[in-house]
């Protein structure tokens, strides 16, 4: 045994959680949910392991004097770097790259999974945290994209979130790819840069998003500063930048249903009328001709006629512009799926909600092994993130899992215990939750013990009731209700009294009529 | 894109896998079986992070040559040693402790989940496992063990395998403790040495454990060798050693059962008869006056009764001291679930399978954090290993998988795509998996497409189809069948044709009645 004075302290490493029994329970039926949408549209699941070859992962290639950058990173026996995932695409096209000849193609596979960043940990911000991806690999047209779209709207409406509560937003990185090139800005550097700055345009000031797509940033988080070097454009390049952001945006946001579905019929007349209309706004309008920009939209205007003939309007998937995904890989159309409702977030902050997951085209993942192109689209869903959502919408409710049966343990001469054991295993062979308290203290510590379980019955047999051949149980949800009503109450505990002497040949039937009981008392809300 | 010749290899480091989507679903079913049987018996979901601080699992200290023995360990940025968990018990016991005072004491949880091991790989040794748990913390007596005993052989029932086809075995480890005490082995790192030499005793030759108890062993295995340091003992104590596990291991298997249910109501006269036997035979005889093997015996005749009175005969719990856990930690009663079958292991030898879980009690792994006793017991599942036991037994079908029936694409104008997309909305909306071939290939190389996902439907509508509002059905199943059968069958075709043309409006009837007459044939056996 340890010596008091030597005892280590229980810590976590932080950025790391422990999960409730209430946030399994949750995050398994979650996944239930959203592993039937995928099984509908014919994915089917695939798993790779947490630890890959750091350069197999691609982003990020450790030396050695900071190999832990955004990674978890270690050497091998034979000295080469290992890392654990950062998320589920790189490994998944590792994963197709090898197996390519013997899999059909298109590949189309979903996986739940642990992924790490080693960043610097804050609310809402994990270490260690899960996703739900799906992706097709082996699709060179657009109507994959839309079906990942299409998908993601079925994977919220399965979770029963009501259209109108959410929406899948789908822009195109060819058209700001476009823009970039029209405007001159044609360094994949800077492009990266503009990316990150535009998806800060919701944390930052206009003024601070300006430097970043300018010279550069000092935070002023911490006392040093640190400087982010910004995207080195000049200032006409920067006023294009940001109004087209913020034109484009608008573009999405006032198209009512009708116009939207016109327009994904007439097509062409639709988005590139509007992003004419937009752009011819701002000096740089020879973007219009750039052959990337005139490719992205005629791309966004396809997803947006596939999903309508679906039966996906505006209110469930729309096209808007003002997407930016932050990941380097995404090559096409990128999409995010969005809670508009008012919510709690991890913070504990009424907010509107936000992002819960997302993904995009990235035809250049594979082909990286590969040497030949291999197209491919997917989008994963941050597991923990959309919990919490649900938890705060009144969607995910575990509150039918029935706590077990506690059979107390009033004598502890192995005879008894046997008898003990005997009821247990009568209350488990007839499918109710049941355990003989197997702890030290005596018997009010034991109705505490079955209370803080939050357990619905414990059985009581002394030695006296053990002589009669009879069993005590305590109805304890009601005895709870009773303690709390101050009142009185007598007719009430009449008709369910709080405690019965059963016989112990009755004891399964009997103990199933209190459950049965309980349970009509929550059916009528009366818990 | 990357160029062909400065592309990545994609290749996976030794002794990680990818899972099939078959062992995937198989392990899926699997855990749902055995966490119904845990939640029986009122034990709770649990779930540590993947990565601790080193010194909290307790078992290696990662020092500046080798940080990697045996673990997976890397440094954060404050310099402080991580580790991948390499089980699931020393997690449990950090979060245990760190969190004592607010959970209900017994703590009653399971988990499963991913563990880690940094050893050099073999066939069915990866260093990348699943296990799944169940522990009671604070539980003194050994009723708790004589639970999770029975709680094995429950889960091994669950699972389909039947009475006489896997035993549980149950030892205590102060048996062996008292048995080295009573002949004078009291170092710490020697008993462990005897342990794990006795563990090898299936594998090894018995001349060889005789030198991994005595000075030592060299292993032939490499050209240099590599030396094992034995546990030093005499060649009288390695006699009696020796002996001791001989005739031990006779003891539980000699027994009838009637013989050993009125044992275990004599109780004392039962098992320590059996051991005064075998144990007078040698000359250490000392160790029956050892106060540890007198609580050992004592122990497991307590054990023995409980199983027994609670109708867990020796043909599900054995009391068998020739079992020996490898693992450092425990303290008490050990116990493993071992299948009985021949059938082939991971290797495709046909062998007596042996052991798919097991455990023990660790009444020290809490305290290290706590400074005070906290008694414990447990076990662990090997996943992967019992996975392909029962997929070897048969007991594990996943064969009721349909795949997703597939909706070629004749035409690929955005407009004919928008009415196959509609097509799967329709098929997904009755609930049937379907999906468009969204790749790039010919009608040819996606009807291959469908036959390698073994679709049971293609779906076929070309412009004449389309004009008259038919689709073509084909049957795929039936097809395979009629493509393998030679010879004449013109009746059977008759009577289910591999290929019809029915009208647009009855396209989700027409698919459910080819499904259901594929589903009738599965049941005739006849696939």
């Amino acid at each position: 045994m340890a010596d008091k004075s030597e005892k280590m302290k229980a810590r976590l490493p932080r950025g790391l959680v422990d999960r409730s029994p209430q946030d399994i329970r949750a995050v398994d039926e979650m996944i239930a949910k959203i592993r039937a949408v995928y099984e509908l549209y014919g994915f089917e699941p695939a798993d790779q392991p947490l630890i890959e070859y750091t350069d197999a992962l691609g982003k990020f290639l450790p030396d050695q004097d900071r190999p832990n950058e955004g990674v978890f990173s270690f050497q091998d026996d034979d000295e080469q770097w290992l890392s654990l995932r950062y998320d589920l695409t790189a490994p998944m096209a590792r994963f197709v790259a090898e197996n390519y000849d013997r899999l059909p193609k298109p590949f189309r596979s979903y996986r739940a999974g642990w992924v790490f960043r080693n960043e610097k940990p804050g609310p809402g911000r994990f270490r260690q945290f899960m996703q739900f991806d799906a992706d097709t690999v082996g699709t060179p047209g657009v109507a994959a994209d839309a079906e990942m779209a299409m998908m993601m709207a079925d994977v919220m409406e399965a979770l029963g979130i009501a259209r109108g509560d959410y929406v899948i937003r789908v822009n195109n990185r060819k058209i700001l790819d476009g823009v970039l090139e029209g405007i001159g800005v044609t360094q994949d550097w800077q492009k990266l840069a503009v990316l990150r700055a535009i998806d800060k345009a919701d944390k930052f000031p206009l003024s601070e998003v300006k430097k970043l797509l300018g010279d550069g940033r000092w935070s002023e988080e911490n006392e040093e500063g640190d400087f982010t070097r910004g995207a080195g454009l000049n200032a006409d390049q920067i006023e294009v930048v940001i109004s087209m952001t913020n034109s484009l945006s608008a573009v999405g946001a006032e198209l009512t249903e009708t116009e939207y579905l016109r327009r994904a019929v007439l097509r062409r007349g639709g988005i590139a009328g509007q992003f004419a209309w937009s752009i011819t706004q701002f000096p740089g309008h020879s973007v219009l001709e750039n052959p990337k920009f005139i490719q992205g939209e005629d791309e966004l205007a396809q997803i947006q006629e596939l999903c309508a003939r679906a039966g996906y309007g505006p209110d469930r998937v729309k096209i808007d512009p003002s997407v930016v995904r932050g990941l380097e890989y995404y090559t096409g159309p990128v999409y995010e799926a969005e809670l508009l409702a008012e919510i709690p977030n991890e913070d504990g902050k009424i907010v509107r909600f936000g992002s819960v997951g997302g993904g995009g085209r990235y035809d250049g993942l594979v082909s990286r092994f590969r040497g030949e192109p291999v197209p491919a689209t997917g989008f994963s869903i941050g597991v923990s993130r959309l919990m919490t959502a649900l938890k705060n919408l009144g969607k995910l409710d575990t509150s039918d899992v029935i706590q077990p049966v506690v059979v107390l343990v009033m004598d502890k001469d192995t005879q008894s215990l046997g008898r003990y054991q005997k009821i247990v295993s009568d209350l488990r062979r007839a499918g109710i939750r049941a355990e003989i308290y197997l702890g030290g203290a005596g018997m009010k510590a034991q109705l505490k013990y079955a209370d803080r379980r939050g357990s619905p019955v414990a059985v009581i047999q002394g030695g006296n009731e053990r002589e009669a051949g009879q069993v005590q149980l305590k109805d304890l949800i009601e005895g709870a209700r009773q303690a709390a009503a101050i009142a009185d109450h007598a007719e009430y505990k009449e008709a369910r009294p709080g405690q019965v002497t059963v016989a112990e040949a009755d004891l399964v039937a009997e103990v199933r009529k209190i459950l049965d009981a309980q349970a009509q008392e929550r059916a009528r809300g009366g818990q």
